[in-house]
């Protein structure tokens, strides 16, 4: 029999109506005939909360010094989830306990508020779902080999899940989630009929398509550009490991049709689309260096600067300025980070050898992603006419061999995903 | 230099103000030199709404099948204060870490909601506060040897902190609370002045005074006679394990005067009250047993039953019935109890041999407790005399060396308290 790790978000276990559904999915899984782990999440609105008293009591920034027990305080959230679900279950006849992760134990690195799964002993893990019982464990969170408590991060759970089942050698790794599995686009955007229709209306039918397979690569970069099904860590140990990951609906009962969406290895996709998504972000600024010095080292200097601060740029662009021996540079950062980077570049010694910093942060990134585009020609060209023919300036383009992203008019980003959407044939019937 | 518990139950950490004032105190025991381990229970009003989660996902009853999860649920709550409080003592620059349970480890029994500290490794939690950084420990709750949560039962963060006492051999186990120290009856019930005088009015200066000092057996009765200071299962523990317990005010400032109650051995009272305290139940219900046939074992059996009810039976008189070989037998339990009482002397086979079952609800029990007594005569007639003397009739009398207790009609309790606390010579000045 095979093992199965299914993993429910905060939205999933919000009440206990909601808990009771999701053990109803546990219970037919096993009742199905598998060795059944589910990783839980904090139910929704509980880690903010906790978020909130631990700042209240450690102070708003928090930080280093702080962050071991910042976790201690957050990590309680997912503590209850797995009692209340052990509890439901048990309450419908399903064997069931919870396994804390100093229990099992989930090992990670000391990167209190941002660790890393290092290890997970699935021992008696693995001997208590093999034996029938379903065991429920805690997502976002491990423990240090000092014994002390870490979060993941943000979104931490999927992580969990992927792991849990690498470790337990699982068939497949299940997300359950509030949409039912991976789409062309944002379903928000892009849809038939009139704007202000009502939900559920059927003029409302969106023109996204659930995709029936995603490979790793495309899904990481769906993940980086915007999309938020799944967390971009999650989907990196789910390729190195090779575990196969499906994203479905938690809003279904046992029997409803969920195929949702496999996330697999490229070799298993036997129609590689040329474009399979397109995904949109705008928590972008854009950064525009006039007047850098041309000589050797500055490039390295100014962007030595931006990494030692922790400021994640994505695009580069370098450009000749009118001025003699004098270029420009443009690139993009994350729109929170916008201030800062630019302190770094004004302020900080030696002083940097440029005229001028310019910030734009009305800017959004659209990108096009598909593992066809590493055997396809004109891809590009497909996009940039797709844009012009609406009028959308392109302010910043990076590609890799299987995406295209443009920096845009923040205001233009619907319009643009819109046409994309229709310029790759993504449109549903 | 010595070592200090010290005790904060959920109100005094209810929001982020009271766990900074929390600090405060703890960070001025420090400065004093003292090693500092804190024993804090949830947030108030926390333990209730986990409580009732549990519940609404494993139904109303839980029980055994149950209780391990629910443990895993409840336990959380005192997870959050701990981070918390660790947090803010930071926040002030004092070194702190939090301490949970299987960190230390604090071992129980099995016996899940309800379970018995068994052993504490003070080693590793001992090395740290002497080595200036203050531990902070979850109450109330424990592991097993078999590394599951447990739970102590309601009020159990008391009985934590005098076993975090006990191990690390401590000075004294603080335990702060919402009130200054041990009265010698509930301050509420006797008061001078207008029974509707607003807080804070003089007029409402109350009879009742704080103790200095109470033995262990005072403080046992008067927490098991309905007195909520302690639980009564702190108290043998810190009377078995020799630990000084002082309980005193959590809503005061550093260096404001707090002299609290110290529960100690009874040879370090040089002053033995005959009475120090006056307690009272309304928790109770009285059944008569009504023609039950006078043959030997009739009693064992009625009590026998109850026991294996797990049904705490009080007070106990037997008299003569008019009808001949029949007798009537009284007794009290508690009120919750009272129904389930009957029920298991009416039913179960062989059916009991008596005629009827009357069940009264609207009693209360009046108790004098004083070491005292043990070398004094004319106590009970004190007590009887001034019960008489309001024309209060007795229902039951119970004593002990240390306490006589009488059952009531519930609608005298306040007037029998005051007239008891008069006629001890325990009123204030």
């Amino acid at each position: 029999m095979a093992r199965l790790v299914m993993k429910f978000g905060g939205t999933s276990v919000a009440d206990p109506d909601r808990i009771a559904r999701v053990a109803r999915l546990v219970a037919a899984e096993r009742q199905a005939g598998c060795r059944t782990a589910v990783v839980v999440s904090a139910q929704s609105g509980e880690t903010d909360r906790l978020v909130r008293l631990a700042r209240a009591c450690g102070g708003e920034e928090l930080g280093p010094g702080f962050d071991d027990e910042y976790d201690v305080v957050v990590a309680a959230g997912e503590q209850v989830t797995t009692g209340l679900l052990a509890l439901a279950l048990r309450k419908m006849g399903v064997p069931a306990r919870s396994w804390q992760n100093w229990q099992i134990p989930i090992r990670s690195d000391a990167a209190h508020a941002k660790a890393r799964i290092e290890d997970i002993d699935a021992g008696p893990l693995g001997a208590a779902i093999d034996a029938g019982e379903v065991a429920v464990i805690p997502g976002f969170q491990a423990i240090t080999a000092g014994q002390r408590i870490t979060t993941l991060g943000r979104g931490g759970s999927d992580t969990s899940a992927v792991a849990v089942a690498a470790a337990l050698g699982a068939l497949r790794c299940d997300i359950y989630t509030d949409v039912d599995g991976v789409y062309t686009t944002d379903p928000r955007i892009v849809r038939y009929g009139e704007e202000n229709a009502l939900p559920g209306d059927p003029a409302m039918r969106h023109r996204a398509r659930r995709l029936e397979k995603i490979s790793y690569e495309e899904m990481l970069e769906m993940a980086s550009l915007g999309a938020k099904v799944l967390q971009t860590r999650s989907v990196e140990l789910a390729m190195a490991k090779g575990v196969r990951v499906r994203v479905l609906s938690s809003f279904v009962e046992p029997g409803d049709p969920n195929p949702g969406t496999i996330v697999c290895d490229e070799d298993e996709i036997v129609e590689k689309q040329v474009v399979s998504g397109v995904a949109y972000s705008r928590d972008e600024a854009k950064l525009t260096l006039l007047g850098v010095a041309d000589t050797p080292g500055v490039a390295a200097e100014i962007f030595g600067r931006l990494a030692e601060a922790a400021i994640n740029v994505d695009m580069i662009v370098q450009s000749q300025s009118r001025a003699e021996g004098r270029q420009n540079i443009v690139f993009t950062c994350p729109d929170r980070d916008a201030g800062r980077a630019r302190d770094v570049l004004l302020s900080g010694t030696p002083k940097l050898d440029l005229e001028q910093v310019q910030v734009r942060r009305d800017v959004a990134k659209v990108s096009v992603i598909g593992i066809g585009m590493k055997s396809q020609v004109g891809v590009a060209r497909t996009m940039f006419a797709a844009l012009a023919a609406k009028g959308i300036n392109i302010e910043a383009i990076a590609t890799s061999e299987i995406k295209i992203s443009v920096l845009i008019d923040a205001q233009y980003t619907e319009l643009a995903v819109r046409a994309l959407h229709t310029a790759y044939g993504l449109d549903a019937a």
